[in-house]
């Protein structure tokens, strides 16, 4: 811990990679400095159960009760709800664990009960000891659809029945425009003490985008005087996780780490690149925007808190 | 199989015990010839999900899933879902399984979607394979509250979490006035082809009592020209299972096969006692009812099948 930072750092997290940054900078700042905006365009109903990956995978993964051995859900699962389902003749290409559907019997216990998604998202939060604070970008509901060469799927539909395979030709954010960015996450942006905004390494296409296209948002980030830092998803022309490079090369687009920096050019100050793609910095610089060489892949527990003190250092250069 | 009996039969039956003897009537009549009407005011919401208790109960033990160590839930259930409930400070006192978590959120999607819960029911026994029909007795809510020294009490408040701790001085069916009974239900009572209605050995105050209390239920009982046999659950001044006998006792009523006649005298034929019963007989026989001595105690599939032949010979006799 470093407590002599003081202000407040806003990350916006996907799922996986995203959330070992945000676990990372969770080891570095005081918890009531760190808030985590997780996308949730991903959310989904299943078996009448409202399930939101991206929070869920940054809960856990700042429980420590994430599965390390699967990547995804949580330590320990079993899945016997998921094999009596089966019995009744129910689709089971979401893999719901035994554990893992407390969390959403809860949260759609509570949203029946009036609660809002930030409302429960806090309650978990707070039993599950999790000091920063882990918001989702909306309450109102955001779907992202894949358009594909298959024709429009949900994501998950897209994502985990279909394991990425269709070819990607874009994508659509049901309900974005109707969306209201969460106000908590506008106060911090407008918030004088914001000390930066990190992009986490997540997908730029399914999880950051959809919280830069709620309203408001991007022009918000824009106008902070807040460094904006952003660390490559993709390194040496590969998606450490999911299905971002597939996704870039099916849209056309060059799969480095270059083509994710021109993405996110004009919004951000600063691009975080892997030791790997070193010799991308140059051409990536803008007057607008510096490019740092850092470390990015995160394997242990160490490496995300590197990469966290990292970002934070940059942070402070930028000031 | 009796496959030349025709003809129509129909069980009133609680949870477990009712549901053996629906099971051992399942091996006596084809199964398009037996309707189980299963009581629903023990039905409850928990987590958001709706539980049936005995309807559950009635599926599983004539799906061949209940688990006979417990005596209630689902064969090799396990207990992960709740663990992680607990963890996030949810009350665990009632005890939902992984594998009977799937009922209940498949049931709950289902109602959300407009289902009846006789629509449901009749999904899930498809669906496990389930030969005769089961019915809820009614789609509509009806909530057993439990009147008792520590107040009212829901009915699984009392049963499950208090452990039928405290006393009882009553019982009320919250909603049961505006409840409309299965149609089918009344269906069956009016059916020139009903052969027997059978009262299976059940809690005739909690489990018996709202189904007969049903509006125009127990007329049509009275009315139906094929005989109405009752088993009591009370053998020897015990109840085989559940709390039927300490109700029983702080309700004044004396804890015997008689009382339990008494209790259903002027709607049954015939009321079956058990042989340990045998010297109550001739007091309990009245004009209008008469009584028959067998084995009642169901402890093996034999013990069922052969209590199912002896009240369908009753029938045959009383017709």
């Amino acid at each position: 811990m470093n407590a002599s930072v003081d202000g407040h750092y806003l990350a916006l997290s996907g799922g996986v990679g995203g959330a070992k940054l945000a676990l990372g900078l969770s080891h570095c700042v005081p918890a009531e400095q760190l808030t985590i905006v997780a996308n949730t365009a991903d959310d989904f109903q299943h078996y009448g159960l409202h399930i939101a990956p991206d929070l869920d995978t940054v809960m856990y993964t700042l429980a420590a009760l994430s599965n390390q051995e699967l990547g995804w859900g949580l330590a320990g699962e079993t899945w016997q709800f998921l094999e009596a389902m089966e019995r009744l003749g129910e689709p089971t290409w979401f893999r719901l664990g035994d554990r893992d559907l407390a969390t959403h019997v809860f949260r759609t216990s509570r949203l029946a009960a009036a609660a809002t998604l930030a409302e429960v998202t806090a309650e978990l939060c707070q039993r599950l000891n999790i000091g920063p604070r882990i918001l989702p970008m909306t309450n109102d509901p955001v779907s992202t659809q894949v358009l594909t060469d298959e024709g429009r799927l949900g994501f998950q539909d897209y994502f985990v029945r279909r394991q990425c395979e269709p070819a990607v030709s874009g994508f659509e954010f049901a309900g974005i425009e109707q969306a209201q960015p969460l106000p908590e996450l506008m106060a911090a942006l407008e918030d004088p003490q914001l000390r930066a905004v990190v992009i986490c390494p997540s997908n730029p296409f399914v999880s950051i985008d959809p919280i830069l296209g709620l309203p408001g948002v991007r022009i918000a980030i824009r106008n902070t005087a807040a460094p904006v830092i952003a660390i490559s998803p993709i390194v040496a022309g590969l998606a450490i996780k999911g299905p971002a490079a597939k996704m870039m090369a099916e849209l056309g687009i060059p799969v480095t780490a270059a083509a994710v920096a021109e993405y996110y050019e004009g919004l951000i100050d600063c691009f975080v690149v892997d030791e790997s793609d070193a010799t991308l910095a140059p051409m990536i610089e803008t007057e607008n925007m510096s490019v740092a060489v850092r470390p990015t892949i995160m394997k242990s527990l160490d490496d995300r808190v590197s990469l966290g003190q990292a970002v934070l250092a940059l942070a402070e250069e930028l000031t």
